[in-house]
């Protein structure tokens, strides 16, 4: 399923950069349930979202999609 | 607004594909008055929906995200 691809893309990014799951998600401003429930890969996420998800780990979306 | 931007991004390559809005729509499954809204960049679109057209486009999520 894409929404569980996506999800494990963006907590091996989010990992990287050394920033807790609260941590990232106060960064982009989105709600941290809400977040962790997008590397769960149990929202079916909207390209707004994805974007600001995006920009808050400093990549490009189509680095984001890259192997997906 | 990213909405125009990957709705310009899917109407370029839809095009390319020499496909109707109509005939693409109905290749996707996908209403044709909502897959137009897309292309005029007026949804907040769903990754499960970028990527049935993607997949109608045949291409990579990646690459349809190219320069966005």
């Amino acid at each position: 399923m894409i929404t569980a691809k996506i999800g494990n893309r963006i907590r091996e990014l989010r990992t990287q950069t050394g920033l807790s799951q609260e941590k990232f998600a106060q960064k982009i401003g989105m709600d941290r349930t809400y977040f962790a429930s997008v590397e769960l890969g149990k929202r079916n996420i909207s390209i707004v979202n994805i974007e600001k998800i995006a920009n808050g780990l400093e990549i490009s979306l189509s680095e984001l999609f890259k192997d997906i």
